[in-house]
């Protein structure tokens, strides 16, 4: 098959573990006989610099039109000092979601056996854990009206949902749960939010649709605590955009793995891939960045993009072998031989 | 000196733990010559089976005519099912802390050395553990302007802040700070919310009426990761309403010793007490509840709303004492001897 590929390379490490994943991908279209062709455009610190924003119309007519979108990382330590200064990489990031119609954010939470001890909980409490978050990305608090009255001395956020951008949502959830163990959480504040209720009423109407769906719904302070807690008891969890954000982060972190973790963010068309680690600045140029996260998001592209479960697993038994061989960046390095960035994507690529 | 304290019991285990923190409280007045009128008066299902409402009038009346209120907990199972209902046993908890303008709750969370093996953390992860969220209670989209439109179809909630109840808030956070190690944590979401924005250009510019303080921003999601990585980095932290929901549950159970936790809601006039566990309806009339944390609410009390470290300390005292000689219940009693509820409260009543 043919791919066009549209490369965001974005900021600090992003480059260099590009450069690795596309390495790995080239190495599985020659196995499998398909062909890539690469469409760079510009994201995050480096459009801004290059052309004054950090989404440029030119890179949106890229990532139209391609089959899928790689994105590096983006954000640069100069931009933290003022959060809410429009021209922000990050700014770049809520558009691009918008405008692609990234409604759905899925973010893996699974263990690797040889990482177990990086986990900050307990080896009983993290073993066996594979949870995977489906986070709604172009609603709610995020896009809602938002703004100041009585000359600046009070500020709102409106929170807004509608019943369709739940069911699109939802639906994905219900779907990814039957290819999984069948169990669905959805996660809310229905006690105290209305479009929390309507997350809940909606999701309840769709279970009939799903009979072998096994569908709770968990509060949302309630979940925060479980995932420390008793991790391993989730697979697959629905939720709003806000929530989301918050819970995929903590759920990031349990496992002692983040530095791997990949994430997929899909719409109606379009899908692009991301590593969840940031642009890591300090590490810039400096070949140690762990190239694995942003390798293991081609493989989901490949899965999820391209319908291509063959291709995936190829770059994912690469990792375990490098894993396994201690082929690895300094960050899992544990005080034995550290290799490069480079170095562990040339590793992969052979591997295929 | 003479105090009246409103005893609102509440549901399942809160009566039960209630009679210990009231047993402590009258040895702790008799050893130091105080006298202490208890005021019970109706909450949660308690209140709805008896009045229909959870939090009536006449129990307003009690908690406005204290000097301080003790709350056990609420909620039963039968009023699961349906989060949206109005008359809900957490509707009267919403409508208490409105009512009596309770804007700040005090969440501490600190480790017990003997009961660090209970953490979900590895024992350099928590150990050292002590840090105190302030939570703002009366605001935010907790009590903005909520519903539907279109039918049914669209829901919203609105979160507004005005810059005095920031102010107000941050106050405490900033003189909480000043007694302990002088590190303020303001979490926002600052990259995205328009009230975090405001949240944030507040406490900023309260920063010079404190050059003492060190005061850092981070965002909520960043917080909920390091809570887990390194929760032992934090002091006091203050937040909004829905992130301090979220957060404080979060730090609650790293610490291994949720059921010992207290925590106070503060007004400008009158405080409130409570264990942060819940009603625990399975345990309901079994004397195995552990009280502890319901006691050291009712230290809280002694120290916050009647300015009486040395009464605090004493009851703190104890609590440490049961631990180290192992009176307690089954929850801790790790296969070893456990106690009742009724005993434990005994023995630290005994050795006030
Ligand atoms: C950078 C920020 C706007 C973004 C978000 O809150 O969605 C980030 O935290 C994420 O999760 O991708
Ligand atoms: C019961 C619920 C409304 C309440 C809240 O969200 O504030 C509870 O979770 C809490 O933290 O006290």
């Amino acid at each position: 098959m043919k791919f066009n590929i549209a490369v965001l390379a974005g900021d600090g490490i992003g480059p260099e573990v590009m450069e690795q994943a596309q390495k790995v991908s080239e190495a599985v279209a020659e196995k499998f006989g398909h062909e890539i062709t690469w469409k760079p455009a510009l994201t995050g610190a480096a459009a801004i610099d290059a052309v004054g924003e950090p989404y440029p119309d030119s890179t949106h007519q890229v990532c139209l039109a391609s089959d899928a979108v790689l994105f590096g990382a983006i954000g640069l330590p100069r931009f933290d000092n003022d959060p809410s200064a429009k021209v922000r990489p990050e700014n770049g990031l809520l558009q691009m979601r918008k405008q692609l119609g990234l409604f759905a954010n899925l973010r893996p939470t699974f263990t690797f056996p040889s990482l177990l001890d990086k986990s900050p909980l307990k080896q009983e409490r993290i073993e066996g854990t594979d949870l995977v978050f489906l986070r709604e990305l172009t609603g709610g608090i995020y896009f809602g009206e938002k703004g100041r009255r009585d000359g600046g001395e009070t500020a709102f956020d409106n929170c807004v949902y509608t019943r369709v951008e739940v069911q699109r949502l939802a639906k994905k959830g219900f779907e990814l749960a039957m290819t999984r163990s069948k169990r669905l959480c959805c996660v809310d504040k229905a006690n105290v939010m209305e479009t929390s209720r309507l997350w809940r009423e909606t999701v309840q109407a769709m279970e009939k649709d799903y009979p072998e769906v096994e569908v709770s719904y968990e509060l949302v302070d309630a979940v925060a605590m479980r995932l420390v807690q008793w991790p391993n008891s989730y697979d697959v969890l629905i939720t709003e955009n806000l929530f989301g954000d918050i819970l995929t982060d903590e759920a990031s972190v349990i496992s002692g793995s983040m530095g791997l973790m990949p994430s997929a963010s899909m719409g109606s068309d379009i899908a692009l891939f991301e590593p969840i680690h940031g642009s890591y600045p300090q590490a810039t140029g400096l070949n140690i960045a762990n190239p694995m996260a942003m390798v293991l998001s081609a493989a989901m592209m490949f899965e999820i993009a391209f319908n291509l479960p063959e291709e995936g697993k190829v770059i994912r038994d690469a990792v375990n072998k490098a894993l396994a061989e201690g082929i690895v960046t300094e960050d899992l390095a544990d005080g034995g031989k550290a290799y490069g960035t480079k170095e562990v994507g040339d590793f992969l690529a052979a591997n295929i």
